[in-house]
């Protein structure tokens, strides 16, 4: 199992559907769009120079949505996940 | 639905009128104006390291001004948002 | 109407006579001078991270002097207005 | 024997299998995998401006991973080790 | 009257007299020489995120030392000023 | 005697022997190895803005290891010493 | 007389022997060696957001080593003077 540190967020990123016209891939378009995916793990969250922790802000199940080139790509046990500051999330998707 | 994450904001953009003389098109000027749209989801704020939460500074439903280049385009069910961040807002048009 | 949100200032601004010999316009100086406007409209001021409001330092009415390139052009109903952060103003002039 | 100052965290790296097909090497992949390593010696923690210490969110024993380029790799009796910041760790291999 | 805002300190700058030897004048040295000028107007100070002022470090009528290349020149009724912040100043000439 | 001045140490710095091949001196790796010195002097500890010392994690006597490309190189009485920043030092051998 | 400001520090810099072999002056070295001078001025300190102020960490008349570009060179009525930052003060030579 991976458990995420600090305010790391662990995501499966949902594959995204490619345009198609009439069976033919268009090129993607010049403005990247934000991906979207499911939280499999939280850390526990950013600790402050208080030592207070400040816990991340969605749970485990949601879908979210960030930028493209957010985060790190990990491989664990075959599944590929990707591994997001919680910040650079930018909403849930309810 | 889209719940935009900490200091988010998600707007819809305004269209803008090109200029026109006649019925002819004019080139974009040179200095960038600066875009308008309608507040349609809100973040609950910033986390502070105390964890005091700071409120963005609009509401649903406002209109507001923001830089052509801030935020990031996303899309949702067909529609096409823009998810700033409460800093990146210039000014409430009322 | 236009509100500036946070520590954002807009100003009208005035218009710089062109230095003439004798009716010929001269190329501006090689140092850039400041420019003057006149405050119309003022934001309720920076928060900071203890939920504090700190005001901006100048009124509405007053003339300020601010540098030639800070600030942001914003047209509105017809009239143009240049939205600035609160520390880019340089002084009052009284 | 080596004891990390601060924040600072050291580890054993651990081997990267070689993707093969049919015993032949192939070629890293374009996108750069992070790493494992278990965990020998951890330093006490960082202080902050309150002269408190946040102690490292790990413990020896543990793996972790990290970012293929994070950390400075030290010798020391004949043994390679990799010197990390706390911050970053990215994982917890359970 | 030009009345600085926060930390500003607005100074007449001295003028430096050229070397010359028997009259001609010498190219200036490679390293920069500071500059004096006199104090002649002081902002209320730089407002902390306490709401708390700092006042500026001289007062008016001061002869304050500052590096070439610091601040703002601004005209103001014909006469040449320079608007620098409190942390440009390097010293007071008494 | 050199005292060093807030969060620095001031180290002798060990002699790295040079990998050789039956006498030929080997060019070195292309990464570069931390090196390690004995501590001669500790300077009294970085001051916060409460006024508070913060003082340097390490003793006079003990051995360090620290990035090949840290600190100042200063030489004093014929002696070389290198100077440092408490944070430049990795960690203490024992 | 100068009195510099804030957490500055007025040095005269002490002269560098010139390194020979039999009368013949040896190119500079290319590591660059610190600077000694000695302290003939002291600013009162550094002002925190709380307005307290941090002394400066020397007393006029000690002798203190820095590095060789730090500071700002000043003339003031036929001498030359170093204007440095408390910071940039490396150690006190005893």
């Amino acid at each position: 199992m991976l458990k995420p540190l600090g305010d790391r967020i662990i995501v499966t990123v949902d594959k995204q559907e490619e345009e198609t016209v009439g069976g033919i891939v268009l090129a993607s378009n010049a403005k990247e769009k934000p991906q979207t995916g499911t939280v499999v793990a939280i850390g526990t969250g950013r600790t402050t120079d208080d030592g207070k922790v400040i816990p991340v802000s969605v749970k485990e199940g949601q879908t979210v949505m960030f930028d493209k080139y957010a985060g790190s790509e990990v491989k664990y046990e075959g599944e590929t996940y990707l591994v997001l500051h919680d910040k650079d999330l930018m909403a849930v998707v309810d």
